[in-house]
């Protein structure tokens, strides 16, 4: 029978109750599990088959949820949940209403801290740990377990300056495996390959940073972690231990393709195989639309330069880093570096494409504001994953950027339709424009298999009128004109509705505007980002400032945090899916 | 005559004409021509004092402005604004129209970037690095000067690991002084110290991230520095000079009480002794307010935490720090882990304030939202410096904060508008929320002697009406309801206006706004904040979400970055003072 001993855990209780010497079977029974499990239902893979040994001997010393244990970004932590009463629902994983692909507090008293975004355990675990010494409790311990990629994003530098100088009950575990999402980069990985080898001393860094260092070990051997973990469970104030693991550990194609196997999608869970591709020919991702257009664009233009902080496949700028190495930099999890270093360029006539996930760029923030629109310099941000992102749920899904990006004077933000709309806002950008840019589009496919088209120069602040109406106009950004096209045509009254494509969140197109204002008696925004704030909110202060009488309706996010699923299943959850869409408009003609 | 020396330099093309031994002659000059100046005009005064001797070196050495020269943060810069033309109108150092207190590209060819916030100068070099490189440029040096605060905060550590990897021509100076605003806290701040003492090996932390590490050598040294910097000016790729100064350096007093003379106010040139105190009590400056309340509280309440990243002079944390120093935590320039680190105390019961001026949280956006609110963690986030902060100009005004939180769930803001009401939210949040809150109070003085009343329960989204009109109704959010006041008391129409306090940005008070869209032709909002997105926006959507039909007038921050100048003076140039608020307000009334 399969996964025979696992499915006698059903809590860390049942785990620490095991000889040690059973161990490694349960090893062996978790990672088929989670192999069996994600090579149908999909999610992340090779992070959790690396540390498969560790998430046991970190339940089997320590006693969660007592001790408190702290996965950073979490993708890596099925085995946790696994372990940790959620064998039987786990395949329910990142589905709507299942278990969220990442650590959650609602979910679990063991996920004692929600995680997503990188590089938040090490101040995260470092307050829960100055509480319990305040509380008196000295023998409490607290985990935080990061990668070598998370652990080299400033915050978490700034977490191990203060924890140093703390007598708290802290322990750091470099899960290190060289290889984020995508293969680790900069001189603290060098530094960390140079220590693996013995080339660098061990009074190292993170001595240095006053921690109590030890390793590295092998993130494999679990008598080693059992007995190591013991001894630190031990020791007081803050400690490190360097564990070196494989990601993709015990699938071989996962081992050797890192990178795929990250997130591979289906595959065989015998063989490893992926899924065979359909031979169907699709739209093009819109990271591949980005990817291929700044190559196009960079091969005629020297001055373009791309940036991406740890997304070069996510983002698709591998192409450009393979066939314009030295003008293409991936800067790792380093999202303020990545902006303000684009400034840099920007200010000696570079022109600096900078790749961010939407979600990512809240990061950058700061940097935006007061090296970016502050200085004027005309950097193009391109904001991939906007809007809702599906399975990943709450973390990462971009619904914000409309809303903090248009307080900021001198940005110029724009949302192309489709792709032949972001090429022509990439080509527009770098033929030199006054102001920066946030270019912002979705997760996924588009609509064109016919995509690669010349260029034409948009003009900016200009929007579109995509289909004239008689009484009522509906105004939409991006992406979502597609789920205004598909609204009106299950409509009889289709003709009542005007359709523009506002194309600039900023600057509107107040010609435009006033236009639709004067024609149409009712207005209805739509768009996939919060409505406090944002597109519908710019067009609310529009109305305002021209006193229009005219009805206007927003429609978008909602102020609640939106959980995972598909997308389409989150639109129908807040009534933006085209079927909806479609019975609202519907409702407005009676 | 005094600075006969200093007054041949109009550029470091004189000074480069000077023999060696004339430098510290010139040296002399310089001090003293700041010193008379900042005596009498303010300003910031140690950080400048402290590197006089670098800042020749520089200038001597290098081939300002073709060399790039980037000073992180920027108010130790006087001395290199004097050296390079800007001597004669040093004397409107921060004052409208005048000098920025920082360098400012608009400003000067020699101000490579424009800086105000800490640590971006190692990103924006390496950014001019790289694009030297990438135009064939091999020769031209590319120098970031930052402090030992600014290099530990995690923004830094981005830059250096990844200029670590790189093989930019890039200098990176430490201007190690032990001090910030504060005195710098950290492990790294400790290290540094034991480098300096010899009790830790030169074979260090920036010679692990790659870097050609020289130093530590004293920067009032001037023979020593010229000698350095001429042997890394003609040394490629990255390095690293670490360099002794003492902030305040040449004046006793700004030597020995270096917090207090980072800025002093006016002191007597000679013997630079501060002006005496005016004996006139004055209501409490907001900062002092927050200080000595959190004190109180958290002698009351056990589960209180104090939290700054780096200012716990600025914000007045010191009180807690002095008398309850193990809840009171100062974590460097250190803001995305001060805001992770309350949410972790937050996960364990404690009741976490964190501290951070509005214009430094843009820093932690993404941790607000991912770590704090997406959790609905109640941590308690007190804005200082919240709307216009005169002096320091466009870098740190605090204007976006509305605009940016607001659309965040689960997040409730509150501008208290005087004190009391401070005092009052404060004591109302550590009751116990159901969610995290944002306080935003202004920088400067309140309006009341007699402010430590008794404290009151507030209601969460409560306004207030103030005064009950008959035709307008004015909604002022925080401080601005003071400009209000004063705009009405010099108009004969008063009576037709109707003034509220809305108190709380989100969530807004909908019964009041109701009664207030019913009663009243038309509305007023007034605040301190950009009008895009911000408070005025809110009520714009409310507007259109109840399809009000009144007529609805916003007034705020225009779309575009204030300059420098006091409140008053920069409230005028957008009409937001009370006398221009009068006049408009009685144009409505004609």
């Amino acid at each position: 029978m399969q996964n025979k001993l696992l499915n006698t855990i059903d809590s860390p209780k049942e785990l620490r109750l095991l000889s040690q010497e059973k161990l490694p079977l349960l090893a062996k029974d978790l990672r088929d599990f989670i192999i069996n499990i994600v090579a149908t239902k999909e999610g992340h893979l090779g992070a959790s088959l690396g540390v498969i040994e560790l998430t046991i001997a970190l339940h089997y010393v320590f006693d969660t949820p007592k001790d408190l244990l702290v996965w950073d970004v979490g993708h890596q932590a099925y085995g946790h949940k696994i372990l940790t009463g959620r064998r039987d629902t786990f395949d329910t994983n990142r589905q709507i209403g299942g278990l969220s692909g990442f650590p959650n507090r609602l979910e679990s008293d063991f996920d004692t801290f929600g995680v997503g975004h990188s590089s938040t355990s090490i101040s995260a675990a470092l307050g829960m740990a100055i509480a319990s010494k305040l509380k008196g409790d000295f023998d409490t311990q607290h985990i935080a377990v990061i990668g070598d990629a998370s652990i080299a994003s400033g915050m978490a530098f700034e977490g191990l300056n203060h924890a140093g100088v703390t007598n708290a009950n802290l322990l750091v575990i470099l899960n290190d495996n060289a290889i984020g999402i995508d293969p680790s980069v900069g001189a603290l990985k060098q530094y960390l390959t140079n220590v693996k080898k013995g080339t660098e001393k061990q009074d190292n860094i993170f001595e240095a940073l006053n921690f109590d260092y030890s390793g590295p070990i092998d993130g494999h051997d679990l008598p080693l972690l059992i007995t190591e973990l013991k001894r630190l469970k031990n020791t007081k104030g803050p400690k490190f231990l360097h564990v070196i693991t494989t990601k993709g550990k015990g699938l071989r194609q996962a081992e050797e393709n890192q990178v795929t196997y990250h997130a591979p999608g289906k595959f065989n869970k015998e063989t490893g195989e992926l899924n065979p591709k359909s031979n169907i020919k699709q739209p093009p991702k819109y990271q591949d639309v980005f990817g291929h257009t700044i190559v196009e664009l960079a091969k005629q233009n020297k001055k373009i330069i791309g940036i991406t902080p740890a997304m070069p496949t996510g983002s698709s700028l591998k192409y450009m880093m393979e066939q314009i190495p030295d003008r293409a930099f991936d800067v790792g999890i380093a999202e303020q570096h990545a902006v303000t270093f684009a400034a840099g360029l920007a200010t000696q006539g570079m022109i600096a494409f900078c790749n961010i996930y939407s979600t990512f760029l809240q990061r950058a923030y700061d940097q935006i504001i007061h090296d970016v629109a502050l200085q004027n310099l005309p950097v193009i941000f391109c904001l991939d994953r906007a809007g809702l992102v599906g399975e990943d749920g709450a973390t990462h899904h971009g619904v914000f950027d409309l809303a903090y990006l248009r307080c900021i004077p001198n940005l110029i933000i724009a949302a192309p339709r489709n792709e032949i709309e972001l090429r022509n806002i990439m080509y527009t950008a770098q033929l030199g424009l006054k102001h920066p840019i946030a270019i912002r589009y979705p997760r996924g496919r588009g609509e064109n298999l016919n995509w690669q088209q010349p260029f034409s120069k948009l003009e900016i602040g200009k929007g579109e009128c995509l289909k004239q109406g008689t009484k009522t106009a509906i105004l939409s950004i991006g992406n979502m004109y597609k789920n205004v096209v598909e609204a009106l045509e299950f409509l009889e009254e289709a003709s009542a509705f005007s359709h523009y494509d506002l194309r600039f969140i900023k600057p509107l197109d107040e010609t435009m505007l006033h236009e639709v204002f004067k024609t149409h008696d009712t207005v209805v925004t739509i768009e996939d980002g919060t409505l406090l704030g944002g597109f519908g909110s710019a067009i609310a202060e529009f109305k305002t400032k021209y006193n229009y009488p005219n009805k206007l309706i927003l429609k978008g996010i909602p102020d609640h945090f939106i959980e995972h699923g598909t997308v389409l299943e989150l639109q129908k959850t807040i009534n933006l899916d085209s079927k909806n869409l479609s019975l609202f408009l519907k409702k407005m003609t009676d």
